[in-house]
C-alpha cells in the first residue's frame, strides 16, 4: 500500500492529507504546534464539498519517528524549508517521490540536493483554505493540483509512471489533478499573478479589488506581469500576452482578496519574499534580463520585513 | 524702487519675502488663511541667523488689490498652481520677472503660457524652514537659491541683466544666490535626490536615515537616482555618476529627515506627485527612455493619494 507523509499539516497539507486519509490511504502527518491536539482529537475539515472529521490519524511530532514513505508531500511555507535537511532524510528512501506544494521558485533544486536519490515533483496548488484552529481546516474553494517532474536545470520533465500513480491516488480522494510536462513554465505562469498581487497588497496595505480598480496600480500590476513574462522568455518559456490579460480579468472578477503573503504579513509571519521574488530575479538576471519593477517591489518588501523585525 | 510680490507666504515665500522686506525692499505679500493675523501682527521669523519680526507688512487677501510688481516670487506648492491664471495677470506687467521657487518640472512652461510677456525664471531653493503658526516661520538651516532663465523647450537660458539685479537684491537680504545657465540641468539634478527620497519616505512611512541604512532601499534609491540621470541624459544633460554618490553620502550624513512630500502626506495635504514624478516621466518618455522604478513609485504614490481621498 502506498504510504504518504505530510510535512506541514496546515491549510494546504492538512487538507490534502485528510482527503487522502479519508480515501483510505496510509497517511503520516508531521505536526509541530498542533501535535498534542491532533493526537488527541484528530483532524477536522469544514468544506463546501462536505465536512468531515478524522478522529484518529497517524500524527508525529518528530520526523525520526516516521516511516520512510513512498510519497512525501511538503506543504510548508518556503521560508521554513531550512528545516527540511533534518526531516527529509528521515521520511524518504531512495526512489521516494517528494512533492513540493509550494510557491515560487527554487525549492525543487534545494530539495534535490538534500535527497538526491528521490524523485522531486513540483506541485502547484490552486486551493483556497485556511487553518482556523488546531487541526481544524476550513476549505473555502477550489483544490486542483498541477504536478510536474523536476529535472536539473529546470528542463521539461515529461510524465512518469510514478506521477500517474500519484495522480490516481489524488483522484481517488476527489482532488482534480493534472500532469504537466514543463514545471518551469507552470511555476513562471503562476508568478504572473503572484508577483504583482502578493507584493502590492503588502506594500500598499490593501486588497486585490482596490489595486485592480485603480488605473495606476492596474497599470503597475500589468507592467509587473509583463516583467514576469520577460523573465520566463529569458529562460526559453513563452507565456502569451492573452494569459496576462486573463489574469487581469480573473482578478477583476474576484471578491476582495488578501493573497497569502498579505495574510502572512498581517499575522506577523515571515513572507515568502525569497521564493516569490528573489529567486525569480536571480534566475532572470542570470539569463540576462533585469526586471526593474519586480526588483523594486522585492526591495520594498525586504525593507518592510526588516523594519518590522527591528521594531 | 524694485517691487516684489510674494505669492504664497508660507515657509519658503514668507522667509524670503520677510528677509527682502527687512533689507528695505518694497514687498507685497499675498496671503490666504493667515491674512487677518498678518494684517494685524505682521510676520515673525525665528532663525539661527537671527530672529526678527516685521510688525507691519503689505498684506493682501486678493491679488486684484495688489500692484503689478517688478519681481513676482511664486512659492506655492505646485499642486496649487492652478490658481495662478487668476493671480499672475493681476500682479505682473509686460517685462515683469516671475520667479518660480518650486519643486520638480513643468511649472515654468505652464506659467509662461499664463503671462507670455513676462520673463520666467526658475529658482531652486535649498532651504530648511517650517511654518509653525500664522505668519510665524521657523528657519532651521540653509537658504541658498539657484536661479536660471526659462527658455521654451528648456534650452539653456544664459544670464541676463535682470537676473543679476534680482541676485543683488537677494544678496542685500543676506540670501546666497547663484545664477545658472541651464535651468533644465539644475532641475534634473535636484530630482536626483527628490525622486527617491520624497516618494520612498511616503510609500514606506519612514525617514531618510532608515532608507539609507537598509541595503535593499539603499540599492533602490541608487537605482532611482540612476534612472533620473538617464532621463536627464535623454534630454541632453549629463549628470556625472559622482553626483549620485555625493547625494548618497550627503544623505548618510543627514539627521533623520522627512522630505517635503512626506510632510505633506502626513499633514493630509496634496502631494507634488505631478511635478516631481509625472512630468519628469512625461519628458523622459517623450525623449525615448522609460524610467520603470520611477514610474512604479509614481503609481504607488497616486494609489495612496486616491485611497486617502476616497476614505
Amino acid at each position: 500500500m502506498t504510504s504518504f507523509a505530510i510535512i506541514g499539516t496546515g491549510a494546504v497539507g492538512g487538507f490534502y492529507g485528510a482527503r487522502l486519509h479519508r480515501a483510505g490511504r496510509d497517511v503520516h502527518f508531521l505536526l509541530h504546534g498542533d501535535y498534542e491536539h491532533v493526537r488527541a482529537h484528530g483532524l477536522r475539515i469544514d468544506s463546501k464539498e462536505g465536512d468531515f472529521t478524522l478522529p484518529t490519524v497517524q500524527a508525529y511530532r518528530d520526523a525520526s519517528a516516521m516511516p520512510a514513505c513512498d510519497v512525501v508531500i511538503v506543504a510548508l511555507k518556503t521560508c521554513a524549508n531550512t528545516i527540511l535537511p533534518k526531516i527529509l532524510p528521515q521520511v524518504t528512501r531512495p526512489g521516494s517521490c517528494v512533492v513540493l506544494l509550494q510557491n515560487g521558485l527554487g525549492a525543487e533544486t534545494y530539495v534535490s540536493s538534500i535527497v538526491p536519490e528521490c524523485h522531486i515533483l513540483g506541485g502547484l496548488s490552486f486551493l483556497c483554505s485556511n487553518k482556523v484552529g488546531p487541526g481544524h481546516i476550513h476549505h473555502l474553494d477550489y483544490g486542483r493540483i498541477a504536478l510536474g517532474h523536476y529535472r536539473p536545470g529546470g528542463k521539461p520533465g515529461g510524465t512518469t509512471e510514478q506521477m500517474r500513480s500519484i495522480a490516481a491516488h489524488f483522484e481517488a480522494a476527489n482532488i482534480p489533478i493534472s500532469l504537466i510536462d514543463d514545471l518551469t513554465l507552470a511555476r513562471w505562469m503562476k508568478l504572473v499573478w503572484n508577483i504583482p498581487f502578493n507584493g502590492l497588497t503588502v506594500a500598499l496595505n490593501t486588497t486585490t479589488d482596490r489595486l485592480i480598480r485603480n488605473p495606476d496600480t492596474l497599470d503597475l500590476a500589468r507592467a509587473l506581469m509583463q516583467e514576469v513574462v520577460a523573465g520566463a522568455a529569458a529562460l526559453g518559456r513563452t507565456i502569451p500576452n492573452a494569459f496576462v490579460e486573463k489574469m487581469i480579468s480573473d482578478t477583476v472578477g474576484m471578491a476582495p482578496y488578501r493573497p497569502s503573503m498579505k495574510l502572512d504579513y498581517d499575522l506577523g509571519r515571515p513572507m515568502e519574499t525569497d521564493s516569490i521574488y528573489a529567486e525569480p530575479l536571480r534566475q532572470a538576471e542570470a539569463a540576462g534580463v533585469t526586471l526593474p519593477r519586480t526588483r523594486a517591489l522585492c526591495q520594498i518588501l525586504k525593507f518592510m520585513e526588516q523594519q518590522r523585525a527591528s521594531s
